[in-house]
């Protein structure tokens, strides 16, 4: 029913999602849509590329709420220069796409940039993540991200959503300041040597009532797999306790039930908030893995695919050593995403809000 | 294209399958489908239920071959005893869907046995899965699943696809006859003391050419992550390195290409035979986690939803201490369907198999 | 989120429907099921193939009410003699899919009976019918449907749903009993002269409430065309007026609203209850035409495939004068499935009814 | 595969459409889908609104090739002065989606011009069939319409593609001169008089193998069906001789085949293409019936829903007083967008186009 399409490439005219499916007489602060879109970029430590990112709604909202038609969300794209994007022309990168785009597209794709496979295109996402926020906000559904870890440096403790809210003070958005430091050193060591970090971003969302998903095939968490899957860059996936779960006994693992004040709760949340494919009523928590960003300063090896023969490259270009906190809202507004749709899918949201 | 529903209860008529855009024109071996049926079944560990699970084919299929029109994979159930569901019908069983299916549902699914949550669905999705890897094999696709650990046992080495279709030989479904007798035990031991384990299931596909595929949303990955997670049980999946990738640096992670013969290959298969959301070209390989059963013989905490007060319950009734080795042809069936699906929607199955 | 998905073949087995989202309480009547799928059978002037058509759910109830889950209906095929189709297996009878068939399919359909695209599959439909009546009826909305025209003869006046719901008395579904007879004798002369008839069917809805539908590409009217038109036979669709409307004037077209009682109505409904693909408070008003039924006694000219040679045929085997009076039910079925679908879309039906 | 999204309204920013599942490698001449959107603009009789309707394209296309990626099709709406809806925005306008609209978006809806429900989103569906057409020409498929009736004014005699694709030159897109003259007389009468005027389009596709489509639901015409009703202002469609079919006997309305060079043909195309929601070789015949434009400039009753009185308006603004010399590039538009669907599901257009 929420149902989102992206559009658009690296070094294209822009890009872009389109929504589908909102109910109408959202109320939707643009300005507030454009802050989340600012969070995946205003970051100290990102990739020089510094486009404004001005987001620009094309349909779908009329009188600053939404009209219940589709709404076409687009962000230009600016500041481009192509050039460097030459010579890999023929040259897949190692760890990209390029080469398996090539085998698909029959050298069609646009390469600039990565095209299609950039992780520019994640800008529509967190766009059309942030009409999600404020779908889910009609009904106290609240969705929040931060870093778990980048690279080899990784932070503990408990989280509640207070915390991880916080997480966008830090530039690495880490919710403990000190991890957030190191992390910080990290990736500045990491670009020092020509090298790239990965790490892991941790989501929750609270407000999420029992019941909310199906059982096959379009159950929440698998819904969430899906979507989270798509982000580029993303290897693996976890719920609660994810792959730790197939460690533990039953009785370990198994959260018990409690009832507070009448109503039934868990003592424990290693389900993550998802049994059987339904929310369990507890907080939503899912985990997601980046891998290293492939662009590096390192010389490798490749094929040239017009000679067939082997050659070493060194990336010329701007990127980013680590996409990991450019990532959280990503995630953060893939999980929205998916929330809104299956929240609008149960009943729980009505066509038109007022 | 090749898009698989499913239907049927643990203690209904039947669980099923239905089957739609298969290409007309394939021989369909009912005897290899059932065999493929067989193997989630023939097991020395298994649940003491104890079903033949025979599959009857409704339709769709004429003389032997594939027509082109919907096939629809029926397993009867039968050896039904649902007393013992009775005590728990108001009582949710931790690590159980009960408590949310009953806010979903508002109290109306059938509750004996899980109902539309129980692991016994995963039949219908294997009779599905034979009908795909007979599909697959028309074009060399080959995709075959074992066991890589029960509980805090695990199996390391390298795996090629011979080796893995060999653990089908193990009760456990463990490629290294040594583990898989160690497995054996673990599990013997947890069902002594009245527990359970999970695992972690690996699946591999060979044959794969590059480009298979979509960037987004419906990328090869998401859609084997939406398929995956939809498997009762499943709380995590990860393709390659999976979650290790996060820990990695771009210098070791990124897989770089060579030329073999005039073909592109890689040195190494990090990245699991996916990047960009479509197939390298390299051997897909996929992790899947599951928990421990969430059936287990002892005393565990829940709420009585009617009388609202919190109770101890103690489960009676058939459960398999270890879903993992019964789990190990349903993740096969899962990848199967999906690069299924996938080849004919990139064109590299025609619509008419000759 | 009503969604029906059809299996089976004339000569396979059984013909079947797969209906998901149905929500979950709908105390479902099996009985009542029975006898609207009986309404397709009993009839004095049908063909010769007499089924009991005894339908059987294989999933989805539970204790008498809808579980949320899929409902798997199946109508097992019986007295089937498939000898008459040997001769046609390669050279296609006028006016049937055996051509088209063959070279969609490869040669590897089904043909006995017209397989897949044999009138028989409507069954199912009707079954999946009966369930979505029996939703609608939830919300206060009534479908019912009647025969028209039937060859040159044609019923006139005013049609109320009450008069409409009568039409099941007479044999061909007409409501003027002296019409029916009339169209009782046309029918019979057709078929005295080995020839058959076609006709129109009218559906109306009364009940929905204004708003019902999307602009594009989901609106009501598409989704009721798309599956009229998927009866076999069916050749044109028109709402209201129809083709009528294209030769009248804006003036006279126009349904001018009023108000009755502070509720808004129209005085005329030209528009037959649908504008701009939303129900526009006014009874849904739908007809459909069938073409005469292609299987007849005279003799035929067609090509034999296997030599490319043009031949006569004449053909054998049991079939119907005129699908019409048969096809009614199918017309009021496939309206029920699209408006159960689109009021369960619009939040009009919730997921679970109590 | 070939998916169409809409997106836009009539006063907001532009119309557009977001078209997904192209294959790669086609040349997409810009100029030539500028051309074909002009077909819907450039005429004499029209809407007194004059826009360039400029057509965009934001993505999908590289280097003069579609790239396999989404192609965003954006035509920007300027000249719009949206006064004269200020007075309905709370009376609906008879024949109009007002009243409907108000209750399915809780009058959310953007009012203006009619918004959504606009037929000026048609504009997203022109240049959406431009991309269809040229996909469809790399096949060797040809889809041409032409206006067969405006008002009771109706055109006769065989029409080939050739003759029909040169109705373009007439300024109501009607193939005979004499005729068209008479339909250019019976617009302006109706337009002086203040009223408004249907008509009838018909469109033609040559080119056509047999066997593209599927038997239920997703057939060949069914599709068609439902992109045609979705097209504001149609009431009626049908194939071949629709409505009139149903008064044909089987003897009369079958098509006999016959053997041309060794290849079957039929004598007569009474089934317009289509058999059994598949193609049947024979050209495709499609009728579409639209009622007169709902905007007159007489005087018409309606309901104010602020006071729930009844009142009389008389509507201002620029309207067509006939939409169907317009509307016959948008009917060979959805025609075309769903054939080059079908036939790339049926795997008769690879995805990569060489």
């Amino acid at each position: 029913m929420f149902v989102v399409t992206s559009f658009g490439e690296s070094h294209g005219a822009c890009v872009g999602s389109l929504v589908d499916g909102c109910p109408a007489g959202l109320e939707l602060n643009a300005g507030e849509v454009q802050a989340f879109l600012d969070k995946r970029q205003r970051n100290v430590l990102g990739s020089p590329r510094r486009e404004p990112d001005k987001l620009e709604i094309l349909s779908g909202v009329f009188e600053g709420f939404t009209t219940g038609a589709p709404i076409c969300l687009v962000i230009w794209n600016r500041d481009v220069d192509s050039s460097a994007y030459e010579e890999i022309r023929h040259v897949p990168r190692p760890g990209h796409a390029d080469y398996a785009a090539r085998a698909r597209y029959g050298g069609f794709n646009d390469y600039r940039g990565g095209g299609r496979f950039s992780g520019r295109i994640t800008a529509g996402f967190v766009a059309a993540g942030g009409v999600a926020k404020a779908v889910l906000g009609r009904i106290g559904v609240e969705v929040a991200a931060h870093s778990l870890s980048i690279g080899r440096v990784s932070v503990g403790g408990e989280f509640t959503i207070e915390k991880v809210k916080r997480a966008y003070e830090s530039p690495v958005r880490c919710a403990d300041p000190e991890v957030s430091a190191k992390m910080v050193e990290e990736i500045a060591k990491a670009e020092a040597e020509g090298d790239s970090l990965g790490g892991v971003v941790e989501a929750i969302a609270t407000g999420l009532p029992p019941g909310v998903g199906d059982p096959v095939f379009e159950s929440l968490d698998s819904e969430l797999a899906k979507a989270l899957v798509s982000i580029p860059a993303v290897k693996a996936v976890g719920f609660g306790e994810g792959f730790g779960a197939s460690a533990l006994r039953g009785s370990e693992n198994n959260d018990q039930f409690l009832s507070v004040d009448g109503k039934v709760s868990a003592r424990t949340n290693r389900a993550g908030g998802v049994l059987g494919g339904l929310s369990s009523g507890m907080p939503l928590v899912v985990r997601v893995a980046f891998k290293p960003t492939p662009s590096i300063k390192r010389e490798q090896r490749s094929v040239d695919l017009m000679s067939g023969k082997e050659v070493k490259i060194k990336l010329q270009g701007r990127f980013d050593p680590c996409v990991v906190p450019r990532a959280v809202p990503v995630v953060e507004a893939m999980c929205s995403i998916v929330l809104a749709d299956q929240c609008i899918r149960c009943g729980l949201i009505p066509q038109v809000l007022r």
